[in-house]
Formats: C-alpha cells, structure tokens, sequence
C-alpha cells in the first residue's frame, strides 16, 4: 500500500499549504464532548429551523412538480427562486434590474470560492476587516492574494486607515481587487459599521476604483430598530457585489446562498460554477423558493429572532457579572457573536485548554486576524448553545479567565 | 454604472480565460426551445427518480431527526451516509477499511474540482481518455496541467498507446499525477474497458507510480451481466481513486457524490473542501442514506436499467435504419451514451446548426478531444429523451447527415 508519505509527493504545492480550518477542527472535537458548553462555532438553534414548513413544502413541491424537483437545474440557479430573491432584496431596499443580477450558490461559501476564482490573481491586494471571518480568509487564500487587514472599532472598520491604506497601495502601485467586508452584526465582532462610514466607504470604492463585496449572513437578526442600510442599497454605480444566504434564516442544511451584482460579474461566476458542481441543489433550492413565496419569512423572522436577542442578553449579562474588570466586550445589535478583548498578555490562545478542561470552549480571536495580531481576543457564539447552559459557561470561562490572567 | 468592459479589468487572469461549456450553452439554448429532440445533455429521466421514496424519507427524518436535519454538518460528510457507502462498496466488490475512506462530495463535479486543488500544479501531465468527460476537462483546466489524451478503442484506452506516453514523458523528466478514466459506459463513447487492459493499466500504474482516478457514474446501469471488475476492486497498492455518485441511480438533484481513497488522500480533501462549501447538504445527505439503508437500490436499479436499455436499444436501431453505411458508432452494454464516427471530412461541429434547424440536438465530439481531433464524432444521449421521440430524433438527424455529408 501507498504510505502517507509516499502519497504526500503527489499533493500539489497549494494542497501542501492547505490547513484545516481551527474552528472546524474544535467543533469536530467538541463534538465528541458532548458535556462541553460550546461557544465555538457559528451554528444556528435548530429550534430557529422552519421543519414543519420544510416537510409541508417538499410535500407540495412533489404534488405540484412531480420528479422533475429532483432533476439537475441550471448552473445560475433555479429561475423561480432567483425571482423570490429579487423581490426578497427589494424589501431589503435594494432594488435589481431584474433575475439577470442574482446567482445562486451553495451556501454563501461558495460565494466566496467564486470571488476567489474570478477576481484573485496572486499578489493582488485584498482589503479586509481586521479581524475578519476566517472562512474568507480560508477561501481567498487559494489564489494567494496579499491581504490587507484594516483594524476595525465600535462602527467597523477604520474608514480613515482605510483610505491610508488605499494610498499607500497606490503610491506602490499595487492592485487592490476588492473590499470584502460584513458591515451588519460581523463576524467575528458583532460590530455593524455606522452609516457615515458606510458613505464614505462607497466614497473611497468610487475614488479609488474599487469592488466591494457585502457579505450578510445576519442584517435579518436585529435586536433593535437600527437606521442601517445594505451598502449594497446605496451603490450607485454598481460596485457593490452582495452575498446573501438562507443558512441564518432558514436553514444551513439547505446549502442555498445567492449573489447579487451587475450582470458581467454574474456571468463570470456563472461560467465558474459550470467547474465546481454544475447546479446547486434545484431540491433544496425550490424550498427556499417556496419558503420565500408564501411569505413564511415575515413571521419567522420575528421569532428566532428573539430566540438570538434573549440569548445575547443572557451572555452579556452573564459576561457583566463572571468576567474581571480590565476585560471588554462588543455589544452587538444583532447576529451571533460576541467579542472580547481581556487585559493585554493574555494569549486566549494557549488558554483555550484550561477552558476545554473546564469543558467550555470558544474560538481564540487570533484565527481571525490577518497579519497577526489579537492574541488576547476571543469570539463566543451565543446562537447554539441552550440558554440554560449559557451562564454556567460564562461562569466556568470567568473563572478560567481569571485563574490564567492572574487576576 | 461600471460597464462590462471597466468590469472585466478586474478579473483574474484565469477568469478571463474561462469559457462557458459548450454543453451547457447547449441545454440552455435547447431548454428555450421546448419543441427540439435533445440527444445533447446527460439528463436522468424523471421517469427513473424514486420520488415517492424521497417524500416518504423526507417525512420519517423529520420524525425520526426532528430539526437536526436541517443543520450544518461535518465537511467530510454524515457518518451514517459513509456507513452506508461502505457497504454499497462492498456490494460492488470493495472493501474499504471503514468511512475514514469515504468522503461526501456536493455531486461528483466537486469531486473533480478537488482532484484539482489537491493534486495539480501548472505543467503538470495528467493522463485521460480522448475523447473524456467534458466538465473534468472544465475543473481539471483551472489549475493548468498539460493533458495527454490516450486514444481509444472498442475495449477502452488504448493500453499500449498509454505505455508508450509513460515512456516519452519519463524521458522527458515531466511528473504525470494522475490518470483519470470512466472505464465503464464511459462518457462520451459508451465504452467499457475490457479486463485485460484493466489488468494491464493497474500493472503500468505500479510500474510507473500513478494514481489512478476511476470515475464510475453509469457501472450499476448495465445493459447484461458483464465480468468487468471496478479498477478499485481490483487495486492492491491504493492508487486507486474511486468517485462515485448518486445522480444517475437516485436523482442528480441532490447533488450528492463520493470519493473512496487512501485515508491521506481523504484527509487533505476534507481540509480543500472546508474552503469550497464547507459541507455537502446534509439534508439530501440523509435522504441517500436512507435509500441505501432501506434496500431501496435493489428494486430501483433493475427498474430503471430497464428504462435505458430499451431507449438504447430503440436508438441503436434507429442509427441501422436512418444513418449512411459510412457511419458507425459505439454499442454501450450500458450508461447514457452512444458515440457516432461521421465519414471522416464532415464536421459535426458545423453540422449542428442545421441539426437545431431541424429541431434535434447532440454534442459535437470535438468537444471532448484533449489536443484536437474528432471532429467527425458526435456523442447522443439516449437518458432523457421520451422514447416515442427517439425514432424521430434519429431519423431527422440520419437526414441532416446525409444532406451534409453529401451521401
């Protein structure tokens, strides 16, 4: 038999390269601790996930279509649900020219393997949030951009060290592909970026020639009345590509995401599609459709909505009372992740064994960094773990926290 | 607006030589024509899809697996889905270890991709059929290998020929990486390699330290019992890389396929696939798994086989009754396709215009050809045309050659 080593020779120089992700190795081992309270991953409640209707529709679906709901579709997407997406957006007040600018994908990751295809030559400058969702990072990396991490603050990105950067790029003449940023509720921070930034932004993009992607899993899980739009709401002069998914409001199971951007970035996608797996599932693709179209969002929304915004309160509040003093934390306004800076020296790093031992865990924020830094930054999920279960982890990781900072 | 051309400055290099598959500009071009025979795409027929089995699945998960089902799941896939693989394996003649083996990919197109990812770096050889999969060239291409196409015969690719390509590219000091092949009902011809030239290509692959890629879609829907052995089941030294998939004996729409390999192997796939789609759905994950589970198979191949072999053969003897004496063509003991060779001088590529005139449709074989070449060959589907319109297909086409062909 071929032995790992022999094998090994046969990996491309980039396959070499390739690590697993961090989050996916801790939620694989903190599957097999179920005692753990985990606030590692991103994943949704399941009792957020729609299963009644879901049953309901695929019912329907194979009365009203019979077997062709199981046929192969079209690489762009099922017509009907990129038509629900439309209408979707435009009362997320952003209004397309029509199905022609919307792109279904398989999950909103393979939103960003496309950009990656069809944007990134090696060397080019990628212009992230600092930190940022280390998925993309994950993805982008394929092709070898040269990432440029800008650190953010309590409205999101530093728009001011942004344009810094865009000039320094410049004078070096380097090229800048695109902006990739999660304005609402990001990941890993939960910080939405204000609407002045969001302007000025859009500002720089039309000065400096640039793309800027929106990613936005979480605009829909908002805690409170905010004045936040889309950017891709105010792009006027088309520069705005957005990612959407169903993965947050509907189910992750289903793998259904979609871009929206104008109709010649849709197109290359498309063409890159045909190489990765031809068609999303034209099954899974007519629920979201059929979810979408008999206006089920509109109730449900609402719901797990207070589900996430009970169990942020629960954490924060819990965070108040286990956590020392010189240690911080983001206030999100929604989404499903918190934040937190403990004094400076404290690598949460090296501290996430005493809080597995604890059997709590997290993701240590540094994973989310480009460029090094934020060893002292951590990022809790409070979107899965039972609410009953949510202070007594902060209770453990307070303790932790405070045995391994001395404090 | 940015325009189209101020857009395409941003594409990467290997964007701007993407090109849409002339397959699916094909299925496109002929869904809006609703009136046309298509021979063209490799389309399941609805009539084959278990779709009261799905409905029926889909109602005992929810009960059995309440919300969880509509989850996120492992990217190496459900464990219960890789059980069953095992099995289903084992039923063909190969024994895997256990699921560390197995991995679940989004349809077998990602499965080529990441053969891809993992296993290309620019320049280097990878060895296939001529004519091959159109969309494995399509993934192959991204990462730029120099393809060798290994003509082929009545009994496969032509072994000999394979050898003497070795020879010349050991000479020449180039790292072949793999060579991939459907040897059963192959995609486009119909071919199946016979035994001996099985025997022969896994002796050549030790001999000269390959990995070999078996993609093995249409091997359960044989025409009459055959002695082929799957080249996996016949692989002592673990070169073999085995993709199978769903579509053509469940439903394609659920996009779910596999890859049983060397566990090193399987190992950097899962880390790849983290960065395309983080996981397959695990929703239709577990609609296949209970399929599997159920026995469902049993009945449903023997069924469906039936379907394509009557069509093959009503085709088979529609090209004896309508086609010149100067054409010939492939007789598949199974799979999807037929592949025809025009008089040597006539372009099938040019003839499909007047083909679409006529209203019936196919693929020109040049399309398949790595470095040129058969542009006298024309592959026909017989999967998803209804088999009253077969006759009238071919007797159209079998007017359109003789017309073009001057005969």
């Amino acid at each position: 038999m071929l032995g790992k080593e022999k094998i090994e020779r046969y990996f491309a120089e980039r396959a070499k390269r390739m690590k697993a992700s961090m989050i996916r190795q801790l939620l694989r081992y903190v599957a097999e601790m179920p005692d753990v309270i985990s606030f590692g991953g991103g994943m949704p409640d399941p009792a957020s996930f729609p299963i009644k209707e879901v049953r309901e529709i695929v019912d329907y679906l194979v009365d009203e279509l019979g077997p062709t709901v199981l046929q192969y579709g079209s690489t762009i997407g099922s017509s009907t649900l990129r038509a629900q997406v439309v209408k979707f957006m435009a009362e997320m007040g952003i209004k397309l020219s029509g199905i022609e600018n919307v792109i279904i994908t398989t999950g909103s990751q393979q939103a960003l393997d496309l950009l990656a295809r069809v944007f990134i030559d090696a060397g080019d400058a990628v212009i992230v949030e600092n930190p940022t969702y280390l998925a993309a990072i994950n993805a982008f990396s394929l092709f070898q951009p040269r990432f440029v991490g800008i650190p953010m603050d309590g409205e999101g990105m530093r728009i001011d060290l942004l344009e810094e950067a865009l000039k320094k790029l410049k004078s070096e003449g380097r090229r800048v592909k695109f902006v990739y940023l999660i304005p609402t509720c990001q990941n890993p921070t939960g910080i939405s970026m204000s609407m002045e930034r969001r302007k000025w932004l859009l500002e720089l993009a039309s000065q400096y020639d640039l793309l800027v992607v929106e990613d936005d899993p979480y605009s829909h899980i908002l805690f409170k009345p905010t004045e936040f739009k889309r950017l891709k709401a105010m792009d006027e002069e088309g520069r705005v590509i957005y990612m959407g998914t169903f993965s947050k409001i509907i189910s992750p199971g289903l793998r259904v995401g979609w871009m929206a951007a104008e109709q010649p970035i849709i197109d290359k996608m498309e063409i890159a599609k045909q190489a990765i797996d031809l068609c999303t599932s034209p099954f899974t693709q007519l629920i979201a459709a059929e979810i979408l179209r008999r206006g089920i969002l509109k109730t449900h929304i609402p719901r797990i909505t207070k589900i996430y915004k009970e169990k942020c309160q629960l954490m924060l509040e819990s965070l108040e009372e286990f956590f020392p003093e010189n240690c911080d934390w983001s206030r999100p306004v929604g989404g499903f992740f918190i934040f937190v800076y403990l004094q400076q020296g404290v690598d949460a790093d090296a501290m996430l064994d005493k809080a597995l031992e604890r059997k709590v865990a997290y993701v240590p924020g540094k994973h989310f960094h480009v460029g090094g830094g934020g060893e002292n930054t951590l990022r809790l999920s409070y979107s899965y773990a039972k609410p009953e279960l949510i202070r007594e982890g902060i209770r453990r990781l307070g303790e932790v926290v405070r045995e391994f900072s001395g404090t």
